[in-house]
């Protein structure tokens, strides 16, 4: 094997700054941790900068079940320079610039060689509290125990350890607060336009939910020329903030003058739209989304968690009215493919990435972004780790 | 507009034999009808064979509800020749081999025009009871009395009426008892597997109801080149006809060792079928196939129509793991163009027709053909109404 440069820090634990959550709910806490050197097949990465997704604070309000494990350490949309390889990693090496991305790509397996799918089935997301392939953590606390893991990233902090399924390189021309964006939310909802409906020029899509997917849903259809893109949802501003990514109608669910929302939109596409996708995880608003769409060949993407466990309930008879109805999770992106391909479209000046951006803070105010994504005021708020 | 060759009858009212449904659920009696002429955009033909289908059976059990119309004139898999036409009508004349067909293609709608769609926008299926244009009658009992139609086209008669929009015009080399079978529920099954499902070279199938449609869908997927064929049925001589159409394997539900249909699909699938097609038009069949198909790609086509209301109920995380379900009417065949590719593919000796018929009848007999789709012994029995 040829000799790598290496960092004084490699093999050696670090201790550094990260910002633990210690209760379902509660303000996180700036503490001095120690992270473990990466194992084989593992990176461990200088986070440069993250970002704050609606799933982080999913799961950090979430105190029951298997997957509510505390103390742990948040954060999954980062952008980071790699400070060392462990054994077996060939594809990255130190100093290189990487996102970390919840969703693995290990290359090798049937799903990861198909085109069809995305869903890696060498690494199932199983593991959520530890590092991907073998569940374990590489985080103690000063006390020297333990902090879980969250989604194989774990990014509010100022290093992590990152199974190498989990990372992609990029070219450091795009800058990282753009960056990072494309490591979960942003990509999910663009892929889900390019590549799990194939939105086609011309088409009419309906989005139900303007948060970032669902803005991202836009963006995807607005490169693809859409002609008509409806965004919902109840908050009027989001029509502002849509309009940058070409939402080019808004339905406010609580004004339509009586009228369901289907209806809404089935006066405006001519009896339904081409492609519709639900970004908020709620079984009534994917029944409004199936309705919107038109018979014949309507398709309706499903990219909302249902985090509830309520079925969804459809009437067969409007399936069997040529309606389709699909899901994916992080938008059918193949992470070490798809992400490259959607950093050179920011390059080019096709993608639009620059408007997700509505805050920054630095890393000791990370709770104001959690305040900011609560209370509906952020789409993105870039969390800086060195300022 | 240039003289067309005209039968002695055309214009004029025809007294015939029918098959005539008094009341739900009662056996048919062959009775002397009077047939009016075709009006604007009809055409009046005289039946050469007709078969019978599940959903003949399925309207003349049902008691209740607006489309429960009695009396009533049943049948829609037929083939016959043009007797006269009405005003307007210049695609088939006089003599030319026609299949009436009840689901419409109008030609000129937007559904018509798409290749995306099969569901004819200009004439949607509502006037089950009459001739789809305008809904009436063009049948009368000895008494005068209106008889109603069938699904447009009321084939269990020795002439009927049809909308020119349900009508396709078809190579008379194909003998009559092959052709009338491409009327409903092979066409159903085979375009499902070619034209909805889009079954590649390779695949792994998954069929739930070996009846004719899940045999075409069986026999679209043979043509397709699928590696493995999975026919799901209680009834385990549906297994020996279901080789005819290239079923490589058959699970009995009742015979699983305590294992649900899905887990040994997709035991047998290597995780999942990547295509599983819904024929009975059960929800909990259906739960199964989605259950059964690959998630990554697995694609979920109902064609089983659900007669109880009843919704279908499903996890959106399944969903979310890549699968997608959808449906179709009539197997998103398109009836003017569809319909002559699959006559030339049975005459190419490509496409296998022959083995769906399993019995014949004399038209006096029709009622033995309902007993012998009751007790499940026929796949497709021909009526012969000149024999």
């Amino acid at each position: 094997m040829e000799s790598k440069q290496q960092s004084e820090t490699a093999g050696k634990p670090i201790r550094c700054k990260a910002a633990v959550c210690r209760k379902a709910g509660e303000a996180l806490v700036i503490e001095e941790i120690e992270v473990d050197p990466p194992q084989a097949f593992e990176v461990r990465i200088k986070i440069l900068c993250t970002s704050l997704c609606h799933t982080d604070v999913t799961f950090w309000k979430l105190n029951v079940g298997p997957v509510a494990v505390f103390p742990r350490i948040f954060g999954h949309e980062a952008v980071g320079v790699v400070e060392s390889v462990g054994e077996n990693v060939e594809e990255v090496q130190e100093g290189d610039r990487v996102l970390p991305v919840f969703h693995p790509d290990c290359g090798e397996c049937r799903d990861c060689k198909s085109p069809k799918s995305n869903s890696c089935s060498s690494f199932p997301i199983t593991h959520l509290n530890g590092v991907s392939r073998d569940g374990t953590s590489r985080f103690r606390d000063s006390n020297g125990d333990v902090l879980h893991h969250f989604l194989f990233v774990s990014s509010f902090t100022e290093y992590t350890v990152v199974d190498i399924a989990n990372i992609v390189k990029i070219n450091s021309l795009i800058p990282v607060d753009k960056a990072c964006l494309l490591s979960c939310g942003v990509s999910t909802g663009v892929g889900a336009a390019l590549k799990v409906a194939a939105v086609e020029e011309g088409s009419t899509v309906a989005i139900f939910g303007l948060g970032a997917v669902g803005l991202a849903v836009a963006e995807g259809a607005r490169l693809r020329g859409a002609s008509k893109i409806i965004g919902v949802d109840l908050n009027p501003e989001k029509f502002e903030v849509g309009k940058k990514f070409g939402i080019t109608n808004f339905i406010n669910p609580t004004n339509c003058s009586g009228k369901s929302v289907s209806e809404v939109i089935k006066e405006m596409t001519d009896g339904g739209a081409d492609y519709c996708f639900e970004c908020i995880g709620l079984v009534s608003s994917m029944q409004e989304a199936i309705f919107s769409s038109q018979p014949g060949w309507g398709r309706t993407v499903i990219l909302g968690v249902e985090m509830h466990g309520t079925p969804l309930s459809i009437s067969t008879l409007e399936i069997m009215r040529g309606r389709t109805v699909g899901g994916s999770i992080f938008g059918g992106i193949k992470t070490k493919s798809d992400i490259p391909f959607l950093v050179k479209k920011y390059l080019d000046q096709e993608l639009n990435l620059d408007g997700f951006i509505s805050h920054e803070v630095n890393f000791q105010d990370i709770n104001k972004a959690f305040d900011l994504l609560l209370q509906g005021k952020s789409v993105r708020c870039i969390i800086w780790m060195d300022k």
